[in-house]
């Protein structure tokens, strides 16, 4: 586990808090846990009972009693934070929101403290600026749920120290997370530029009428999509040409920049388009099964990570 | 199995060739496999034996040896393709070289018999024009190796037969792979086009500095590409919103849009990038390590394919 950051504190109990929590808590961390809203932090400890029996079940954990037990929930927000030498924010995605959790935390915190922000879209820059202790803030955006898929993407602000990043890092490493560092704030960070990228062109092809929904999501799902969940885009091409990446560039390309010459006026997904994808899929789910499907996601997710831990590097 | 493709051929016996083999035979056909060259077919079934053994220890099939006894190497090609029901074409990607293959095959193969070509980027309608049977031919692209990954794109010329595809298509499935349907001769099919959105937005942020090539790469194999493993990328999102897809894009699409406009001039990849990202790959991977971890991939590739299928669906 990490050497410097011990004390963990998360502030915001929601979805994306609750799976920070089991990270830093399965990390081998102790975690204090706060949500502003009442109704939340009641039912805070019974929702990570669930998730960690969940887990159990999966293979995920061998054993969801201690980790559970380094997780107190408390009342206030400087409870939570005071003695913390990391501070997760996962407060609701709106500036004004961000702006003003990170004041009373800034206030609250020590001095030497890191803060990461579960910022998905906001650069850090949009809410720290004001801040005495601007310095010690930076994003560290994780997948939903963070307990489940890996990936962090840091991303500092322009007045972060720059000394917390291989710190953070360190420690995300530690607690079993993927970091990545992404070096400007640039809109939508990596991950959600690189899923634009290909949502984009598949509702393109989708709004041509070229193929279904169902069979473009089955190019995914049956192609590209196998490769993807143990290799990322630049290692895959490395492997598919005798000489590897320059080899294959060589070879491939032209072609991918005349794909890219094709989509030179970028239209937004139009709303007959949306509502004829919308109507595509509730005939494939009914609006009643949706849940029930993102309970089946999340069973499929958990046991594909446990497939994943059997599988050599 | 099919009730209606019983006999296959298989014209072309490199990797994805032998691929198809194995995909056909597995699926209860009898296969006819043919190379032009002797040296090719000289190791045509060895390589055969060797791949099915590979599948049997990631237990993928259960025994090899019925499965190979299907498949009869053949030393012309008019033994190979005369009495087929359907002919997969596999021969070098250049289109004098299918040109040549295909009217080998239109003239040896029976009026009846459908003809799908492995082409990965040219389309049917650049080597088939001036065939006699050329209704019978479409594209039928598979993802290397397709033995293992399920995708095939059908993708028909505009003179071909309507009422192949449906009949390909459900042979395909019954063989155990995942048809989709191309409604077009669009550059690059659907995968390449999605794989080519993805790389090249990759691309661009790696140029400009935003990250190293492996924590681009991390992003997709520790973060997206876990779900699109199991679910589509329009699954994907009619998950990740309470509502669905419209109510997804509803909050997401202007994000999504903001990062299509960011790139309204697409840049070729460029030699300064290339050789920075050949430079950064050899540095993890040195060149002569490329064969055993392509090994290594497929290893991989097969495990995750043995996993996924013990899966609900």
């Amino acid at each position: 586990m990490s050497h410097t950051l011990n004390k963990v504190a998360v502030v915001g109990a929601g979805l994306v808090g609750s799976g920070w929590a089991i990270v830093f808590a399965r990390g081998g961390a102790t975690v204090r846990l706060y949500d502003a809203s009442e109704a939340i932090r009641a039912r805070a400890m019974d929702r990570l009972a669930s998730m960690l029996a969940d887990m159990q079940e999966a293979g995920l954990v061998e054993d969801a009693a201690p980790i559970l037990a380094r997780i107190t929930l408390c009342h206030s927000l400087e409870e939570a934070v005071a003695t913390a030498d990391y501070i997760q924010e996962s407060v609701l995605e709106r500036v004004e929101v961000k702006r003003e959790a990170c004041g009373q935390i800034a206030a609250a915190m020590r001095e030497d403290a890191i803060v990461g922000s579960s910022s998905s879209g906001i650069p850090a820059s949009a809410f720290t600026e004001d801040l005495p202790k601007r310095a010690r803030f930076l994003i560290a955006h994780p997948v939903n749920p963070p307990h489940l898929v890996p990936l962090v993407e840091l991303v500092p602000a322009p007045w972060t120290d720059a000394s917390i990043i291989p710190v953070l890092r360190a420690a995300m490493e530690d607690w079993g997370q993927a970091p990545i560092e992404v070096k400007g704030e640039i809109e939508g960070f990596i991950l959600n530029r690189l899923q634009g990228a290909l949502l984009n062109e598949a509702w393109a092809l989708y709004e041509a009428g070229l193929a279904s929904a169902a069979d473009i999501d089955r190019t995914v799902s049956e192609g590209l999509g196998l490769r993807w969940a143990f290799m990322g885009p630049f290692e895959t091409i490395d492997l598919n040409a005798p000489g590897g990446i320059a080899d294959y560039s060589a070879r491939l390309a032209p072609l991918y920049h005349r794909v890219a010459e094709s989509r030179r006026d970028p239209q937004p997904w139009s709303a007959k388009a949306i509502e004829q994808a919308e109507a595509e899929r509730r005939s494939l789910l009914p609006q009643d099964q949706l849940q029930a499907r993102g309970d089946w996601r999340n069973r499929r997710l958990m046991a594909l990570v446990a497939h994943l831990r059997t599988q050599p590097r």
